[in-house]
């Protein structure tokens, strides 16, 4: 059982100069991971556009998600979202000076 | 988009004379819940046995969980644990005097 479990605030990884994405566990049409953020956004141009639907929770730090209709949400520890497979969305703020760390589930219906 | 999001710290409930348990987000094959206990356990006779796989995290508080085979494992803040199928478990301890948040991932495979 060893494998299976862990700390989502440990191991928090040193270079943090990308966004660190570590799977968690996997079913067959199921994912669950943690994002590790410091300052981190998506490109101003292009949104991401899933062909799954995302549950995404920030459980530290905070982060700002727009979506293509010009609404704009702001997520604190413990702030979740669901959003639909093909609700294109973007990253446009995470805190720069501390680690955001965010638990994203990726599921089919 | 207002109902698929909120505060997984918020909106705690008052009486938790009973542990409390909201459904967040559901699939066909999955659901996504909070629990909150305040020095709940499970009866002392009987365990758990599900038949779905369930991702398990303590986000606040402290937990233990104890399986048929022996093992107890102690979950603190950012704890997680899967508990595959029919792997008979239960909660022994929670902080009795603060409350414990958990989110619980049901899955099929």
């Amino acid at each position: 059982m060893a494998i299976e479990q862990g700390n989502i605030f440990e191991s928090l990884p040193e270079d943090i100069s990308k966004e660190i994405f570590s799977e968690l566990v996997r079913g067959n049409n199921f994912k669950i991971e943690r994002i590790v953020s410091k300052g981190h956004y998506s490109p101003a141009s292009g949104w991401y556009d899933q062909a799954d639907n995302e549950w995404v929770a920030v459980l530290k730090g905070a982060a700002k998600i727009a979506f293509e209709n010009g609404e704009e949400v702001h997520l604190t520890a413990g702030s979740y979202l669901t959003i639909r497979a093909h609700t294109k969305h973007k990253v446009t703020w995470t805190t720069p000076d501390t680690e955001t760390v965010w638990l994203a589930v990726h599921y089919n219906e």
